[in-house]
């Protein structure tokens, strides 16, 4: 690892070039029927089409890239279950290096499919966070493989802030930038991107009111690590890291929230009027605009979409 | 209503020249996954991501726009409570005329209010053909509308070929190009479109077994039209024109049948792979590509996605 520990604009511009040839940049859509209903001028980053289904991809892609080449060759190991590992697998997989993922007890079948399909080594341990720190830990010091932890990773952070990068490149003169904060990986890359190029653009995290952890740690100006999650966004379970709270206080993010019924509502609108699979997680982002519509008038907003992995067989509706 | 009968590929240069102000230029996409799957390099026209969600709306647009003045201003009419019902409405209002709407007795709601919601005036009638076309008859009497029929029209026609002029336009090199096949207006227009231009590529359309009108109709040389359709495809439960047929049959098109399972599995791959909705009748293309999968190996395939307007609170699987 390198000793970068807050990344820069120039961080994620060098991210930009690393990740290009395994990455896709994925389209910005629109929507006038969303737009009419909200009255702002909306431009969708589109993530669900990203490699993995998700954004998390380029995180991911980012730190595998940046190594080493020795340290590369000892393979890569996370504790994530959902789209970081399976991010983190196949971005091991186009360096052609190893990729430990230890999943918890319980976890999703489906999921875990998915992660091995990409090529990963699971680790089977307890259902707990100190369990699973603990299998981390043994892998690395077994095999060597270098932590990429899914959203405090300084070049996780860098390789998510790509996104806005590309948006920003193809669309001018935004007001705002919406991203969902769940650890804080995407909306911190995202605030370097925006603020660091646009320093008047105002930056905002969706949050769901049943994993507030951002959004109290903000208020108490330290993190709150002992909310217990309860939504449906899975995706944003995660506790809010402390680079991450120092990115949404040196940028002076405001966290809005939303509950799980506005949530699937605004998911709903999106499929039907979008024609995307989008996954509960990002549709935060306009349930959230939704809810505070008078704000955003007449307003040209970005908005991250950050993933489309949702089981079909199990809708929130 | 011009002279023109069997359209040609410069009424289909002059649909989209006159569309182009009010219709998307959809994308196309890829999907690295799908390909791997069936063997083949395929591109995908997303039509789903066209207004009213369907590539309807080229059609219906076209026909519109091509009226006199004076004949324009007495509206338009057409008994299709589907996709062409919602196109034709929308279409009207871009010029500011008029649309009639015949919708039988036990049409689904929930299209009624969206072809009202695009300033349609509905006007219901008995649930049988010889109803149908006495009620648009009325109408067209009473009020001087111009007739445009969902599949036969030739403006209509030319409309729908828009979409594969977009499509080679962007992608070079085809082997052949797939369309679904209901009443035959897009498929019409895609053959035209694509082999005025390419004649050595081969077009083929995804028919459902249970509406195979379009199949038995080859097979036989002339108009079958007393099959009665039993599909969950319902955007291709129209039984097949006759200058449908002369098209088919002049641009040597082959018929693919699909089952209804089939159709359901291909449709969720779409949705789980290429996070994008999509309906049924659409879906039956690539069921037709997976199911001849070893015909169409290593080749370069055109795929005409041709909406995305479904029911989300009652999916196929």
């Amino acid at each position: 690892m390198s000793p970068l520990i807050v990344p820069t604009l120039a961080d994620i511009h060098t991210a930009a070039t690393r990740i290009a040839p395994y990455a896709h940049r994925t389209p910005v859509l629109r929507s006038r029927g969303v737009d009419a209903l909200v009255g702002a001028e909306l431009f969708f980053k589109c993530e669900n089409f990203q490699r993995v289904g998700a954004f998390k991809f380029r995180g991911a892609c980012n730190a595998v890239w940046a190594l080493d080449d020795a340290v590369a060759q000892r393979g890569v190991v996370t504790h994530s279950s959902g789209n970081h590992g399976a991010a983190l697998a196949l971005a091991a997989s186009t360096r052609g290096i190893k990729a430990h993922v230890i999943v918890p007890e319980g976890a999703v079948k489906s999921k875990l499919a998915a992660i091995e399909n990409y090529g990963a080594i699971l680790h089977r341990c307890a259902a707990t966070i100190a369990a699973r720190e603990e299998a981390a830990e043994r892998v690395r010091h077994e095999t060597g493989a270098t932590l990429v932890h899914p959203y405090t990773d300084p070049h996780v952070i860098a390789g998510q802030g790509t996104a806005t990068l590309e948006l920003l490149n193809e669309i001018t003169e935004l007001d705002a930038l919406i991203a969902p904060l769940g650890g804080g990986g995407l909306i911190g890359g995202s605030a370097i991107a925006a603020k660091s190029q646009f320093p008047t653009m105002q930056i905002f995290a969706a949050e769901p009111e049943g994993a507030a952890d951002g959004f109290a740690s903000l208020q108490r100006g330290e993190r709150v690590t002992d909310i217990v999650p309860n939504t449906i966004c899975d995706g944003l379970r995660g506790t809010i890291g402390a680079i991450n709270l120092h990115l949404l206080q040196l940028y002076g993010v405001d966290v809005l929230l939303v509950s799980d019924s506005e949530t699937i509502a605004a998911m709903r609108l999106i499929w039907d009027r979008m024609k995307i699979v989008v996954e509960a997680s990002c549709a935060t982002v306009l349930a959230a605009l939704i809810k505070n519509r008078e704000r955003f008038q007449g307003q040209r907003i970005g908005l991250i979409i950050s993933g489309g992995n949702v089981d079909l067989s199990d809708l929130p509706w």
